[in-house]
């Protein structure tokens, strides 16, 4: 049994693909944080629904904490940046708190790996996407972990992790994803904006791999 | 400015009267994990009180994962063990979330250090409680977060983890904290059971430091 920690968005959908063909039964694990996009979390539902898994969602309201346009609706989620620093949108430790969250629920539901599908080459600029990030936090978790503690630690997977977006949009289509069920705006409208960064990446993969983005109305 | 992880036992509140003394102003964070002694969570409100900390508490509930006696009604709390083995107390990556989200909340609040009171001597074979998963897990930390990535990193910092539950006490009164305000009990009873390995430790503690416990009525 594995467990995906599922977004909605197209990287982890695809994880579901990867981890549903490799390494199921699957338990889907999604986050309401108070993010300004909660749409992606019936995004997630539909993508678990798909694959029959089991769809927990862990509340955990980051919002009072403030700190990032993610979850903050005084600070404006920008247009991309290309200037290598850490985008506003960054949430402290975000993914450090949800790897740690699914590594509980791992070891408590008897899962042998969790999937995540951070992105390293295309990463925006978020430090805790970085292959030596989950390295580390590996090390750390086999070390708090009764499992790790008794030689059969859960593993941390991140099979896309040095693809880039178009890759992972063909990979999606080869196995069969239900890349229209997902969601990637970082706004919160009825529909994506199609200008933050989360749009503009998705766009451009879907455009690198001459395909139109089944999400949209066309 | 530092934030302390405070539950509203005794070791908890040493940690937050070192941190009053060397690192203040004080952030108290807790968690309502759906433990069955959440009375602590009252004991915890009292100790940041008596520090002026502002006390966040955040709300995430493990109760729907199972595997713990502390958080699944359906274990019993045990008598005490000296087997070696990891107790049915032990919660699927405690220490790992709870660090990782204070992690999260010292960076969006500004805080230079996070104080957890884990003790490593007689840490009632809990692995995540163990100072070289600490170390490890400072490592993944540093990484993950911006300020780690910036190059001044959140210090976690375990001022007890070398000492036993006696000299702990005595620390404690050495520092003029209130303990008399402290929950340790496994159970959530109106008052300790005395029983658990948590009350066991504790009487211990208080009768080796020669004092008596504060928190019981006299």
């Amino acid at each position: 049994m594995s467990l995906v920690v599922l977004s909605g968005g197209l990287d982890s959908t695809v994880c579901m693909a990867l981890a549903s063909r490799d390494a199921g039964p699957l338990v889907a694990l999604s986050f309401d944080y108070g993010q300004r996009h909660r749409v992606e979390l019936g995004a997630a539902a539909g993508v678990a629904s798909w694959y029959r898994a089991e769809h927990l969602v862990v509340a955990l309201d980051l919002t009072g904490w403030g700190g990032s346009a993610l979850t903050d609706s005084s600070i404006d989620v920008p247009p991309p940046s290309s200037s290598g620093e850490i985008p506003v949108t960054y949430v402290p430790a975000r993914n450090l708190i949800f790897l740690s969250v699914a590594m509980g629920v791992a070891e408590a539901r008897g899962a042998d790996a969790v999937y995540l599908g951070v992105n390293a080459l295309d990463y925006s600029g978020y430090p805790d996407c970085r292959p030596e990030f989950v390295a580390a936090f590996q090390a750390a978790a086999d070390l708090a972990l009764k499992r790790g503690v008794e030689g059969h630690p859960v593993e941390v997977r991140t099979p896309l992790v040095a693809m880039g977006k178009a890759d992972i949009v063909r990979l999606g289509l080869d196995l069969g994803a239900p890349l229209d069920l997902t969601w990637s705006c970082y706004r919160g409208g009825d529909s994506p904006c199609g200008t933050c960064d989360s749009c503009v990446l998705r766009a451009a993969a879907f455009a690198a791999a001459d395909t139109p983005d089944p999400a949209l109305p066309h």
